[in-house]
């Protein structure tokens, strides 16, 4: 519950003007949530960029003045963000428009280097000076110092990639092309569709393209860079297939929404067969299955379908709460109070209940969900779990906590059940986590679960050197 | 999906001082979905009121700015507000705030007088105006009138009441009382709880009471006035009993919290009972059942156990679509646009599908609906539909449309269901609808769906005589 | 410097429909001295009402979007007001909107009834309920209780102005008609003019007629009740001349704007005559004449006419400071902060310095005044006040305050110019303000000065009998 | 009247923590004349910096809300900045935060820099990329290059000033230290302060220092680098004397607030001066000399001392008109409109009236003014101007448009005194500009009327080779 994806992308390009910024805002809420902390639109009307970036949500941060502000274009790309500090967040908010010798270029990123740090160091023995503590504003260095010598922004990038260690999905955009790059592990995904009438567009999900009214048309590879133009599409593959795609496997079971399709797995179908995979690794007698909103709601049909155990609504989320300080201080205030998820009692009083969710971080959350059920009157709780036990840090971009904060990493699996109160608890196996993809499956990065990472470590996780002196405290930049 | 209830309710009283505001603030969260035009809480602090209400939803109208301004408190009561003209709302909001001679008071109400207009015109004839087109002003005006000469402000309701036709859920606060009021036949839920320190509330629906930690006592009774002081609670009577419950059987169909319980019926398990009613009464030989979200969840599921066909998740909800206008005139804009509801196109393609749904309204949605689901490659698409054809308006608060904007007073069952695209359409019937509380039942309302009116018709079912000439476009008063 | 008038008031009626939003919005500009703490436009488009109220001034509560929003019309009346208590001012905000039985309309006022609280009583007694503590709600329960009877509303008007003691100008708006009213001793100004077009408009002062290219046709005479509609004007006088005019000569000394004219008279020629009159009454040897920037400014140079000694610039007032709670919090924090207001040390160092006023009430803010001028070097400081010593409470709108903190009530006059720090203060006589005007004096209402009020004394001065126990803290009604 | 200086700027250094983002709040308000179109606040807390910056004047943009989240620190800097385009504001804003290698940094500037262009494409050429189109960033390249090795931050500046051509006063806050520079021709000004409590100040006029209780001790000298920490302040001269001061004489003329001494000459007085020595070189047989506010009425005072003509108030401006872009475009409208500025009929009417203005730039805005006073009833209107014939471009930041749209290249004497109305029009001499400081003069600038260019003129006047394709449409970054 408390793991967050870093960011959200998406891009466009059509032939003719076109309402891109429109566009852009609804694939941004089809993504938002990969992030919620801010958002941005820029959009290039025949090479003159216009550019909106603010904390927050799209629906709250983009007005429909700010859409028609925007204004008409040609292309336009977009960016949600996720970040644990949100004062830093108003600085740090993409897409970011830098200017170079060979011109202006827009960037938005989803992803993590883990040479952050020797990069940017680097440069900075060079005489840059950096405006935020952002990857993407290290990797517009590296690819405008390429292009300095390179024929094309293309070409630039194809060279700044030997440079760029770890994870990142980038689309940039120029006064004249729209590029797509994965890295070449493929660790966050990205894809590309077509409109009816030829428009490209590019996005972390499936689901955005739908939302515009675009057709999958494929993945871009890892370590692929495709060129968008106006009449054409280009691929560099140079990258690509120098080492198996390692794509994070929590995109599947917690990130990603369930009707988006990633690396042609649909995301909805792995978490069923997640819920599978636990009831068949994990069976128990039990009259009903249900699953903690949203994201174990699948995944409690899988395990429903696979036992033969009922499967039934057990809460009731509230959609209308805010993301103002009120609802999460408050949410501590006392054990009693159900702001955000109440129990249905007629569902689970007197029964046995499989409580299905997509993970256990600090435990707190699932020591108050089961309480819940048993307050409601459940007589037996089972918890199942659709990922394995996080024991290792990710370097690549999702946000979870030191080992200190890790439950998993702090006791054995009884202990665990006991202090969030279940009557037993099981984790699906970094096996079973592997599996749910069945035989499509992309290759996956299972680092924080097994350790096996599959590049070096940051040369230090502190990568805020400098970035915990400043604070933004809002207003505009 | 059209159909709006007009209102939700909440009051709290308090022996001493306490954060009664921030109480109101999550029981108004709760009770968000009965109206999300307007919102407003007054605070009682030992007789001195402070007073906020504003356009839009409660997480975006009260700030905790707001809520700190507001402050401690003995009593509180707060108002959730639907309406089809936003400005009106401001108009309206409540809840509203009046001096009369004896003092002042503060009411929020749920539900809509049949007499309005007769009662507005006999004031008006004694010299009165009127500063909204809200039927809680023309109550404050009945009540106070026979405050004159009543010995105490609920005996003054208790005499208002016998000029009161239709139906009303009612709040009201002085300086020293909390009063919760319900209508002779209940058309609108009320009911109390209690906090563990002896704290009353009282809420529209139990789903508020378990945001601030309150158990539910019981439901107020039809025509029961309930007086909260800080020492004890008295009930009068009188209006009690006179004629059997006229209970909203669209509260339980749709307007209410599944996790809430009504005149002592869980709304989920009346939901689940009105799907397996359906598959009785309009079997279909399908590969799986799906629900509308959110409101046809409860049924399919329903649906799903008494027929033996698998629950599937058909739909993903986009959970962070604003209420800005830029998404409702989008939806408009090509049928190829997928921003608020998008389905899992693994999950039905090639499949029998049957889909169910609280209401057909127009007609609109569902035929859309029903194309999505075949572009996502769905065979057969079979629409059942949890409440019986709309084909009354209904004179106590539900914002039920014109018979002309009604599909089902225009075409029979089989058009129906050839203009929404479905293989086969299925209605509940009366009977069935009736029995979804089995031996509960409290008595319901179903005039919109057979004509049997339990009052008097309104006068005119325009009430607007002024308000069409006013309106208030943003701001203060 | 801390005395300030109620409020300002406008209206407009044109033949045709037009922007009478926009000329309202620059009509309330050029009042906006007249009050700053709330704004309200009412627009009446062929009798559809749109209302906007909001709490600050008019270039910050009235945004272009509203501008828009209220859309064209054939008429409109504005109101900007001043008080002491923020928050309440959001719930006496005007124009008002009510319905009575025989239609609706809309009101502003500027005035004070000293029968206020008689007339609610006794409206309370036949079971008006009251939504605000403002005068112009009991105005309007005394004239649409006439309408019940009265042949039109100008007649009801007529009856109504019976029962109405104390001061008030007014601008009503009916559907079909607009009319201006002054109380029959015309202790507020109001006047009318009218554009090229034929428009007819309605001021408090002149200067709003000039902001909207509208030529000063005359005052309203005390008394009078001007109707507009679009073919004609009616004028009923049945209310003038039965009293000699008692208009507020503290208007012509401080509230209005130097450029208007009022009851025939300049404002800014009446002002020059006060500091003639100062420069006769109180002469003194000198090296220059300044002002208290602004309204101190005209009276200084008639002093230095009258006297021969040279006017200079002797304070810059920083016009960007903000009415936000920062500035009059920080004004206090200690001596040497000038934020407000900043002496020209060039201009009053080594020099005697005469330093004109136009009131002098506790005594603070001069005291600040004359230290600045010492700290920039000036030798001596010689204080000239265009307003006789405040010694009685007003009744009839302008806010001064209880004798306890008039500082010309505690002490005799060499004590004030001792704790001011003056070298010498001498005050205008109540005959020479009298005679500020010249032979066009309309006759003055100078009971602040001289205890000689012109009607009863109001009941209780303390008509907070409610209203002190409610407060809005923001958010709309 | 449409020309405008770019910037102000503002810096504070205390010994311990203090309230100095109120100080710099209150110091930009005093400056905010010199730029109304963004505003920023960088404050240092031991070395944790926070920034604010966005769009709009002080009083509107930086809430107490923001003034407490910006919290106590023991150094601040300060910038109000003008520019044409107001999106493109918003990326330019100020102060500017940069991380380098060495550290971070904020910076505020005003100036403008001749060589911008020839600096940024030699440090693009050498990998550089650019966030903003500011001179401030191009500024903060060219210190930090020279910081790779140079032993202190202010040896890097000090070094750096030998590639900065053109006008600059810069303050520069790092972890530690407060650094002042002006450039070695002192084009801008900056004088710094101390308090009583030894709090050392630093701002572009000395009303901001006034603002804040701090005593001017002198003006930073052209080529002086100041450095202040806690306990001492040190001075670097090392460009100082190299070529005579050529301080903008419009400072004196229109830019500055007549309250601040500048290079140890009072504003006031030069403006003084500058009326007198119009009365001396145009004299003319009229009744009465008024002066267009604000910038007119110091030399409108002076014009009337030296001639012995009555100085009188002929216009009142409106102080409530907002900067909404209600009244900008309203202005237009029609010729009778007086929203900003309403003559005194009375003072001027019959009257053979000088009318002395700062500067006639198109010529547009005096012509307005002069057929107002003939409205008002003047019987000869004869215009003194304080600033001679523009007639060059500036480059050193002040914003004077094209020679197309100058009236003064475009027309000879006569025609101008024709197409504005006036029956005589004078302007000040060169000479005569050049004498306003008396013997204390320090060095003018006085390019834009004689062409005499300190400086080389900048390589293209076109420094927007890229922003032009960049706009910020509201919003964060």
């Amino acid at each position: 519950m408390s793991i967050h994806e870093e960011c959200g992308i998406f891009g466009i390009c059509r032939g003719t003007l076109g309402d891109v910024a429109l566009d852009t805002y609804f694939g941004l809420q089809a993504l938002q949530h990969r992030g919620q902390e801010s958002c941005g639109i820029a959009v290039n009307h025949d090479g003159l960029f216009h550019l909106f970036t603010d904390a927050g949500v799209v629906s709250e941060a983009i007005s429909p003045g700010t859409i028609s502000m925007l204004g008409q274009g040609n292309m336009a790309i977009g960016h949600v963000r996720y970040g644990s500090d949100h004062e830093r967040g108003r600085i740090n908010a993409q897409p970011l428009v830098v200017d170079h010798f060979k011109g202006r270029m827009a960037l938005a990123n989803n992803g993590s280097l883990v040479n952050y740090l020797e990069l940017r160091t680097q440069y900075e023995k060079q005489g840059s000076i950096f405006h935020t503590t952002s990857d993407v504003e290290v990797i517009s260095c590296a690819i405008t110092r390429e292009r300095l010598t390179a024929p094309s922004l293309e070409e630039a990038v194809n060279r700044a990639m030997h440079r760029l260690k770890g994870s990142y999905s980038l689309v940039i955009m120029t006064p004249k092309k729209l590029i797509a790059v994965r890295d070449p592990l493929g660790f966050k995904p990205l894809c590309y569709g077509q409109c009816l009438d030829g428009t490209y567009v590019v996005a972390s999900e499936s689901c955005a393209l739908d939302a515009v009214g675009a057709r999958l048309v494929r993945d871009i590879r890892p370590g692929e860079i495709l060129v968008f133009d106006r009449e054409e599409m280009r691929s560099l593959l140079d990258h690509c297939g120098s080492a198996p795609a390692k794509v994070c496997v929590f995109e599947y079971i917690y990130f990603a929404r369930p009707d988006s399709v990633m690396d042609k797995v649909s995301v909805h179908h792995a978490r069923l067969k997640a819920g599978e995979v636990l009831a068949k690794e994990h069976p128990v007698e039990a009259d009903i299955v249900i699953g903690v909103p949203d994201s174990g709601i699948d995944a409690a049909i899988g395990y429903a379908r696979a036992s033969g155990i009922p499967y039934g609504l057990g809460f009731i989320k509230n959609k209308y709460i805010g993301r103002t300080f009120i609802a999460p201080r408050q949410m501590e205030r006392e054990t009693g109070v159900r702001i955000k998820l109440n129990p249905i009692a007629e569902e689970v009083a007197g029964k046995r209940v499989v409580l299905v969710d997509d993970s256990i971080v600090r435990g707190t959350t699932s020591k108050k969900i089961v309480r819940l059920l048993r307050e409601a009157g459940a007589r037996e709780v089972h918890m199942r779990v659709t990922a394995p036990p996080f024991i290792n840090p990710c370097y690549y971009g999702t946000d979870i906590k030191s080992r200190d904060s890790l439950i998993a990493c702090l006791y054995p699996l009884e202990k665990i059940a006991d202090i969030i109160g279940a009557d037993s608890l099981g984790y699906i196996s970094v096996e079973g986590v592997r599996s749910i993809a069945g035989n499509m499956s992309p290759g996956f990065c299972t680092a924080c679960f097994d350790g096996d990472y599959p590049t070096q470590a940051p040369q230090s996780v502190e990568r805020d050197r400098f970035s915990k002196r400043l604070m933004r405290v809002g207003g505009t930049r």
